[in-house]
């Protein structure tokens, strides 16, 4: 059917999580800004790691997160991102071959180990994430695979990635290279604080061609800087073509030429762990965007699959996604 | 109120666990024997690994899983295990320490790799596993504290440690060292193929002074080479003083000099995955018998604790046991 050789490719850090339960005091303790992502470097990891509590290791990454999503709906997905040739590299590249996504991005033979991702899941289900980029910060155009990008009918970017800097000039490159080969380019704002750090190289890249923006209502906001959810969608109405906008328990509102379209949320028995929330949102609504579902079979798909991942630990889904689909009705 | 500076000293096989899950067919298409371990290589762990699903890594180990339970229900447990120096390595270390477990082995700095246990768990969640010994199996006389096993109320050691010929030996010696302390020594009897492999060697060491022993019905029958569970039964009776005798679904027979206790199970809501379920039940029974509790509220502690282990993926405690047993009135 498709004249693509994949649906999405992504490129984001190829990240392990390292994901461990704590209370809220733990957080206040170390000033964790909770609900967020923040960098450190090796040194506060370690030390971090050595105050958490007992942990599981899984695979994790934004963008990669997303990829896993659309493979386990049935989608033809790649991914590009950059682990060091250690046991944690081993882990990240297992899982996304075993879930059926291509990837083939050297490991990095010398250098800094496989980036972690230090997880710490409260009560209430929410993360706080304390992320050591490692080899991941040393992706660049060299691993950029142009044939991968202008074969995939989304290339799709996490916002994460402009933090470390080789990795921001891919971005613009792996961007130029999707729109010369008429490709679509989809972004995900990825994180608040990411987003004031870089707010003006956003909002140049949205400007420049993104066609379908991803973002919850804290980071539209913070983008826009605006006061209210309804300013940001005036806002980035008038910027981007496709802007599917989540608000946790209240679903989310997919901004269109023609108009808004709100999604329910997916009823979870119990929230047990919000990582990857966003990320396999992202997945649900860009495979049936890449298969030309309508957009609010796109943002249901969204939401079934950020439901699937908040049911349990780790941001990969444990279940197929495809089946789940399947049997709401949603693809057949 | 105890003499001890630690209630149990485990001693076992320092195993990282890569959990997927499978079908039945996948199990039956490589040969692998449902709900047992088998050992293998290098090579062999390789290529099951690149066959296997995505995963999920938690530290595991039998005796390692059973002093994390005891750690957890508020037990001072130790552990001697040997791992390498890797990321594994660091994250079986880290969780040992997380959970309040004392593990000083000092990690190889050349050789193989941290043991990893490849775990299968299928839909009815049974595991089947298929472990490489990696640094494990070089665990040796060198590395028992003879300070600790002194120290400790009951040293508690794990049949696979049967499997690698030098930690046999060390095996032998724990026993040795517990005796002379006059502490108890208790035994787990791991997998009906290693009692198959080791028969006369796991009789000669009841017989030579285990105090307490842990096994399930297929593992407990092996042993003896009878055919009925009564059978087997009436063979522990003559051999060790407590026999704590698991039978899956159907709760626990204590067997003790004063007869038969029988334990009910924790009802669960679902079993997700059965590894781990044998290390917690003796988990619980081990702290119990180590705080003098009586026998029957030693096995509802067990089967507590194997409930909570089997109602999730891995088998390191997600939530506090000890908070589960006071809230069922076992301890206070």
């Amino acid at each position: 059917m498709s004249e693509f050789s994949r649906d999405v490719v992504g490129i984001g850090n190829a990240i392990v999580d390292i994901i461990a339960r704590c209370d809220d005091e733990f957080l206040k303790i170390r000033e964790l800004s909770k609900g967020h992502m923040e960098l450190i470097d090796a040194t506060a990891a370690d030390a971090l790691y050595d105050a958490m509590g007992p942990a599981v290791e899984i695979s994790g990454g934004s963008a990669a997160n997303t990829c896993a999503g659309v493979a386990s709906l049935g989608g033809k997905a790649g991914f590009i991102g950059r682990v060091a040739d250690d046991q944690f590299g081993r882990v990240f590249n297992h899982d996304m071959r075993a879930i059926g996504v291509i990837y083939e991005t050297p490991a990095a033979n010398d250098g800094a180990p496989t980036a972690r991702s230090l997880i710490l899941v409260t009560g209430d289900g929410e993360r706080t994430m304390s992320t050591f980029l490692g080899a991941s910060v040393e992706l660049g155009e060299a691993e950029l695979d142009s044939a991968m990008i202008a074969g995939a009918a989304v290339t799709y970017l996490e916002g994460y990635l402009f933090d470390p800097p080789k990795a921001q000039a891919a971005f613009h490159e792996a961007a130029r290279m999707a729109a010369e080969a008429e490709r679509e380019v989809a972004l995900s704002l990825s994180d608040a604080f990411c987003v004031e750090r870089h707010r003006s190289a956003f909002r140049a890249l949205i400007q420049g061609g993104v066609e379908l923006l991803f973002a919850n209502e804290e980071e539209i906001i913070a983008l826009y800087e605006v006061s209210s959810f309804e300013e940001a969608v005036a806002a980035v109405r008038s910027e981007c073509r496709i802007a599917a906008l989540t608000r946790g328990g209240s679903g989310s509102v997919v901004v269109t030429p023609d108009g808004l379209v709100e999604i329910p949320v997916e009823p979870v028995e119990k929230v047990v762990d919000t990582t990857g929330a966003g990320d396999l949102y992202a997945a649900g609504f860009l495979y049936g965007h890449a298969k030309g579902l309508d957009v609010e079979t796109c943002g249901k798909l969204g939401s079934l699959a950020a439901a699937e991942i908040i049911g349990h630990l780790g941001a990969r889904p444990e279940a197929s996604l495809a089946q789940l689909a399947v049997r709401k009705g949603l693809i057949s």
